[in-house]
């Protein structure tokens, strides 16, 4: 998993500096209480206006409290408190309010020695916030998705679908964060090995299912009005990752590298008082959808 | 109580009008569960980007989770959730860098009929958010309020002080949200009429503790660079108010009126990774108050 993770932040880094005639700040910091990471950002792009590709690698103690805030484990409370953690995050925002941002993670969990049962997980998933509404990205970016899951018999894509739908919510807005994607957390109903292979499959898709929504939208037109909008709908993704994101949570909890959790904030956000989309108009598609989450491969 | 903040919100913003050269936009609202409140905004003037004057009035049953994290009532925790609350909030952004934020609140909440001791309480405060420290600002803030305070045998200037230090403390970024002002909650250690004597006199003198440096730094020259810290500081504003505020959360928790909760927010506001000052810079000398809360009226 730690080489998949470097691996794959190589990659990653390479199509986007490719594709964005940019280099990244590489920022390698260790954890006082154990293990560390390696932060890439991109700041300075044509494409993207922020572009953050994180690895950590991380054990140490649990608190009590950060050990109830997490996603898996629940029989070990009171359990063995000591942990080992690594995954890759990433959140890319492009400047054009036609290209959608998009953030996946991929991570492993483990308690203690991981050997007992329920003391080892793998989560992951990835989710794309469009400002408008294009159905055929929804539809390639869930089929990319639904491809890899189908190649895997520990995968469901039906209730990885729906858990990310569940997840991605902004409740006090009854709003979901975006067309969603797929959001899995305590896989581990078959041996490590076939997880990995799942969480592996999957993470190796990211730019297959990314790369061509990008590639449409990134040279598209726009008018003030829409990078407006662009702005405010910035805005409700800040509410979501400061109010709900358990990772974030987790993070500014434990003493985590703050640059390297809030990395996940768009450059610029707005927020208007009250303001509401034109009936009939592109933004309002657009919140149709986010209001009621749509079945995008069985429509 | 509720003829106050009614008397003062109107006083406010008739004093915002007139500066602004704007009207405000008002919303009467009602609360499902019971009352209701008033909503003024600024948006479209020539001094605040966005500046907001909320009452409300409003009347329920508690959740327990929504009772626990509330300021006072702790000894009544599992007795009656019935509640009353009324108060007043505002949040002023001046669109000049040089002229800061200003944050108060004056509220009183009482469980059940108000008359067991601990179930009912008054709190408030002020606060003031530069982005450029200009300590005769900070100093006049901090005078007004501890006149108000040495007025009212109830009130504590110095201990209302830390605990706005305390309170408006973005802990995962070690840095106070402003320069401070006074903070209280939970009071009740008079009588309700002493109380609110001081909560009124406190009240009663915002403007003179915000307006005068208003109008000294709203028409100052500034750059674009000064511009845009100003930004980064509204990102650290946003920051505090969705992962800290109690007030923000316990109203996205209890359905509240999403709009009215967060017109605290920024107009605009901006993150970028791994920001840093420059030695020696007026933005340093800034941070460096921020790390490390002076006390203006004893240097």
């Amino acid at each position: 998993m730690v080489d998949m993770v470097y691996r794959l932040q190589d990659t990653i880094c390479d199509a986007i500096g490719a594709l964005d005639a940019s280099s990244y700040r590489e920022d390698e910091w260790t954890r006082e209480e154990g293990g560390g990471g390696r932060s890439r950002v991109f700041s300075e792009g044509n494409v993207f206006e922020k572009a953050g590709v994180n690895v950590s690698v991380v054990h140490g103690t649990l608190s009590p409290e950060a050990a109830a805030k997490m996603g898996g484990g629940h029989d070990l409370v009171g359990e063995d408190l000591d942990f080992f953690a690594t995954g890759l995050s990433l959140v890319l925002h492009p400047h054009n309010p036609m290209a959608p941002t998009v953030h996946a993670n991929y991570r492993y969990f483990e308690r203690g020695e991981g050997v007992v049962e329920g003391s080892w997980w793998f989560g992951g998933g990835a989710d794309l916030t469009p400002s408008y509404l294009f159905e055929e990205d929804a539809v390639h970016f869930h089929q990319v998705h639904k491809n890899v899951c189908d190649r895997h018999e520990v995968a469901d894509y039906d209730a990885y679908k729906t858990w990310c739908d569940d997840y991605f919510h902004i409740k006090h807005r009854g709003e979901r964060r975006g067309v969603g994607g797929v959001f899995f957390d305590d896989l581990r109903s078959q041996s490590k090995e076939v997880c990995f292979a799942f969480v592996e499959d999957c993470a190796s898709h990211f730019l297959e299912a990314y790369m061509p929504i990008l590639e449409r939208r990134r040279t598209m037109a726009f008018t003030a009005q829409q990078k407006e909008w662009q702005q405010l709908r910035r805005g409700r993704y800040v509410e979501f990752n400061l109010v709900y994101d358990r990772g974030t949570k987790f993070g500014l909890t434990t003493n985590g590298r703050i640059e390297s959790i809030l990395m996940s904030l768009p450059l610029t956000s707005r927020w208007e008082y009250c303001h509401e989309v034109k009936p009939g108009s592109e933004e309002e598609a657009m919140m149709n959808v986010l209001r009621q989450p749509v079945d995008w491969l069985n429509r």
